[in-house]
């Protein structure tokens, strides 16, 4: 079977190294031959498994179309990032944005066209106004018909630049204890806000430290005195002649981040801010001119804005930059050699030791496996929002639950993930040139943001007790969690390692050691109570193995999911088996790792667990020959990987010098010479 | 029994705070009433706990005025270090090596004498030629007498900057592979050296990017066509009169890293540099006139210089990063308060949740584990110094897997630990002000410098195994390995939780996990030799169990050395009783989050490993209650720790808005607003 290299992916400006000593280069595209011997033998069609990535052929055709117009346009470059300060960041950033938009008009692109999901994935996310962007649909998703004709347009043509401003130095998750007060003045109609203390301080938003003009903040409604809870208010923050900030308003930029530079993630304190009456996002609730509050319509679809929000994250944040990290750290370990496996053999592909093979390629299995849960994600929020629209809101507990638990599984494994991509390539991995440690300080932050990740855990782990108690009960239970009601056997059936191949030995494995978890937990905190803690003393004392219980849910879920897409898939060119093998080593990886919580209660033994070492070590072996192919598939660029180690074309060696001259470190002499060096060393006789 | 603070630690440049909007800041030094109510119960003497861990009252006298004297002045400053570029980083680094000098020397301090151990520390390494000591480290070692004696004071004086070219662009770990190339030429009695491939180019070596004068370059020595291995050549790279490239030399930075911004890491081509035959570094081996290549005495003195380096960064590097990670989170992780843990109450202290206890008191456990640990390190390295110097070599290898298996397994546990710790204080983590980020990007290098870690864990399990058949062959193996030899019991005998918190119990498991994982790995070898494998076939196919089996060994170790330096404790000022508690933390920690190993046998089962979790989740409450004793006793300054988050007196906000304000972002109208945002904003209106 042809490998089929996709076209465009050929890089034109790489150089050729290999035994010749050439630090020109020649221009010409050759591909290292470490690297190319890997794509001689793929057991798979790379361009299908492409294609299947996609969700059919067209849309790699209009991704690849998208990539092709962003990539080939100087503005968009991201050719010098690893060399900028937080300074030149953000004003690329935002040249890009207001760029973007021009390019869009131009191309005829359109804000839910077809491929308006691959321009953020093409920018790399290296642009500014996403947090315009949220504001915008904030106020399309709160604002009232007349605040939506008049806001909007003003947005969608850049004459003002918003923000949204939810956090507070002192408070992220816990949105009830905001600080930041609105307080309603009947006499002039307006709002006053306020910032009473330090910790009520705006804090993090993003586009608010330097550029926006117009924010929502959410403040603490107050009217005659008494608090009627977080609302949100739309508020001018700077001038629109001249950027200064509005009367009462003191906002800055937060400083250095562990990533994010080219965002001006921002400050703001309010005193005395007077806004109109009108100001206030009313779509569900409303101050009239007497002071009277009014409640509209149901506030649950709020809810669903950070369920769609947690979901829609997943892929580009969080997905994507393990794939990135596994192409550069796969194609690496075949062009780096090192030691000698057998004595007197030339050395090593470092990808051909197992403890590279076992860092790397479950790591693969895990993207892979990700990829097709958050499509499964997609389809169960699609369905919803469906209901939804029909007013029907019975599936958004469960939404709620799995986006939660989802965003916190996967972004923990995939940070986790690149982090040991980028350790598995040793020195060169630690150089912000190989593209790895950007890539893992910008994911670390996706544990983090839109619900840490402990307490999204914990509201997965809510739901599950609360399933887990009816479903025992004999009540219905939303579908994922079905698998609660069963009794199933104690005992893993398998006999050998071949057994551990089997989808249902190992599926079966998951679903046990979730329910075990969840009913053990469950008995815990029913015992607790019943020896007379209170009920929240009684969840804190839990919340260690609520955590654990929750993640095995999502494993369990993730596994099951990976099996059934498998089955699904065609077995036309060679891509089912692999997929089969990834799948296998996805769950049996997951089954080594963790081997306490399947020991536990001896579901499966000492001697089992054996044979699931074996066969899993096994597959390690199998799926290294197909490593190089199995990444190519992502399909990035190399302009997107944006990295010496992982080009297509393998010229590590090469890259890293020519990268390396371009450093601002060497674009001078550092007045530490002249100043301090030499007074020291100057002699008249140049050399000892 | 009174916390005593430390006077020295009462910050007076902080703020107060608290319900008053402050935002001037009064230059009261109040101490957040939350963070101030910690220390009111302490259950031990916090002083006398300092003192343990220095070795000494003594030894805290002499740390903190040499903490005094280098924080007392300004060009030591690590103020806007989060602010700065590569370019200033390295300037300042200069600045303070060369400053350095003068001070020791105004100070009366000796590279030998008691202070020298603190100067690095309280600098926090931020200070350039740390290479150049490495250079005349090897040429104290390799040289003979008369190159001592030629360039050691040369050296000293600074009259030259050195650095230490080893590392390849091509090869790390495997020297032996290392393709530089040194060809002696009789006619005129010099070497001549040469870099034939890019991947031969030297890249890495810190000091040389820039400002390094002269390196020692490990080359292959050819003489008369034939290859006598690699060797060490001082060679001059940079001219004395104006620092340009001596000829046939190109150098260069490698540009931007994850960390160490402040060292100019550099890259070296040489192309037909000539150097005297002298400047081979010939204690050991020398090319006399007419060729002849003649060896010296041992050269297994080299291996005990990778021992040392190993175990000397350990405490620096690895450890003292760790403590300072636990000081910021868990000051931190009492002035936050989040949610509510009780309806109706105030918000919570983060740390009363479970959760957040799990994640940063077992870390806050592990800093005091490997404190000892390393303690224990340095004297077993102490006593093969002397034996060495008397020219018995029989703890080398002993000593050589310790150093290797400890140093890979204490960079792992306390990256991952520092990396917890940033995770845990949410956004504000994430900051640069924290200090978080930086100690984390910083102590990753330590995974792969100095022996990448799996290679390390390999090394330890090669000598574990041929110990192991040593043993079970009844022949003598060194001390720390003699329980290999032991037939255990072959089920752990505790009855109920209380039984966990006995060191027996504990230690025994710990033991019988490293048994099995060696000998259950070293029977696979031997299958897989016996099945018709080759040995190093069979060795790659076993290396994952291997590197377990390794890190089962240290584990062994470090829980059984907590539990006897617990044991020789004098119990005065609760220091025992303390200490007791986190002995049993750690390894208790251990055992939950590696259930498996444990289980896998049965020696621990199900019931069983239910009591360890409540034993584990109960003494997380019991040392909350003196958490921040617990680290206040580490006894970081505010300036060392350089953390918004971390300082002494817990005014977190207030300081992350002061520095934020200081941010270069809030220095500068970025060019981004003319250029970009006010053709778009403009409007003669300057309010919506």
């Amino acid at each position: 079977m042809s490998p089929a290299l996709p076209g465009h992916l050929v890089p034109m400006h790489c150089h050729s190294s290999g035994e010749e000593f050439d630090t020109q280069g020649s221009g010409l595209a050759r591909v290292n031959p470490d690297l190319a011997s890997e794509r001689l033998t793929a057991s798979f069609c790379v361009p299908s498994l492409t294609a299947v990535l996609d969700g059919g052929a067209e849309r790699t055709r209009v991704r690849r179309a998208v990539v092709d117009v962003i990539e080939s346009d100087p503005v968009f470059s991201r050719e010098n990032q690893y060399f900028q300060s937080q300074n030149e960041r953000y004003e690329a950033a935002v040249r890009k944005a207001v760029h973007l938009r021009k390019k869009m008009q131009d191309m005829g692109w359109s804000e839910d066209g077809p491929e308006s999901v691959y321009i953020y994935r093409a920018l790399s996310g290296d642009v500014a106004f996403l947090l315009h962007r949220v504001f915008m649909r904030s106020i399309s998703v709160l604002g009232s018909d007349k605040q939506v004709a008049k806001w909007i347009p003003l947005a969608t043509e850049h004459r003002l630049i918003g923000s949204y401003a939810q956090t507070e130095l002192g408070h992220g998750t816990y949105l009830q204890g905001l600080e930041t007060t609105a307080v309603f003045d009947i006499s002039t109609q307006e709002f006053i806000l306020n910032t009473p203390t330090i910790s009520a301080m705006k804090w993090w938003p993003g586009d608010m430290g330097r550029s926006a003009t117009h924010t929502v903040v959410f403040a603490q409604l107050y009217i005659h005195g008494k608090c009627y809870g977080v609302h949100p208010f739309i508020v001018q923050i700077r001038s629109l002649q001249d950027h200064s900030p509005c009367p009462g308003v003191i906002a800055g930029d937060i400083g250095p981040k562990m990533n994010f530079e080219h965002i001006d993630n921002g400050y703001l304190m309010l005193k005395n801010v007077r806004i109109p009456r009108e100001n206030m996002l009313n779509k569900f609730c409303e101050v009239q001119p007497d002071g009277t509050y009014i409640r509209h319509g149901s506030q649950q679809i709020n809810y669903f804005t950070m369920t769609s929000l947690r979901i829609s994250l997943i892929a580009d944040e969080v997905i994507l930059p393990l794939m990135k990290a596994c192409t550069i750290a796969i194609r690496y370990s075949v062009v780096r050699r090192q030691s000698k496996l057998k004595p007197g053999e030339e050395e090593a592909k470092i990808l051909d030791y197992q403890t590279q093979q076992e860092k790397l390629l479950p790591q693969l299995a895990a993207a892979y496996a990700f990829h097709f849960i958050n499509n499964y994600l997609h389809e169960l929020f699609n369905k919803g929002y469906k209901e939804i629209q029909g007013r029907n809101f019975a599936l958004l507990p469960e939404l709620h639950a799995l986006s939660s638990g989802f965003k916190a599984m996967i972004s923990q494994y995939c940070t986790s993930g690149v982090d040991i991509c980028l350790r598995a390539c040793g020195g060169h991995g630690y150089s912000l040139l190989s593209g790895l440690p950007s890539l893992y300080t910008k994911i670390l932050a996706s544990c983090i943001y839109e619900g840490e990740n402990t307490i999204l855990l914990l509201q997965t782990a809510r739901f599950l007790i609360k399933c887990f108690t009816a479903a025992r009960a004999g009540q219905p239970v939303p579908p994922s969690v079905t698998y609660l009601a069963a009794m199933k056997p104690r005992k893993c059936p398998a006999k050998d390692k071949l057994d551990f191949l089997s989808p249902d030995i190992y599926t079966e494995a998951y679903q046990h050691a979730a329910i075990r978890l969840i009913s053990s937990t469950a008995a815990k905190l029913q015992d607790l109570i019943q020896s007379g803690a209170e009920r929240h003393e009684a969840w804190n004392q839990c919340t260690v193995q609520l955590v654990q219980a929750a993640k095995a849910h999502c494993h369990y879920i993730t596994v099951k999911n990976f099996v059934e897409t498998v089955e699904k898939l065609e077995n036309t060119a060679g891509i089912q088996n692999i997929m089969k093998h990834l799948c296998d080593l996805f769950a049996l990886h997951g089954i080594f790792s963790n081997a306490g919580i399947f020991l536990h209660d001896g579901y499966i033994t000492g001697a089992q667990m054996d044979m699931v070492t074996a066969s899993y070590l096994d597959l390690l072996g199998i799926i290294r020959k197909d490593a190089v192919p199995l990444v190519d598939a992502f399909d990035f660029t190399d302009k997107n990987l944006n990295s010496a180690l992982g080009s297509y074309d393998g010229q590590v060696y090469q890259r890293l010098y020519e990268w390396a001259q371009k450093a601002p470190t060497n674009k001078q002499i550092s007045p530490a010479y002249e100043k301090y060096l030499k007074p020291l060393l100057h002699n008249k006789l140049s050399k000892l």
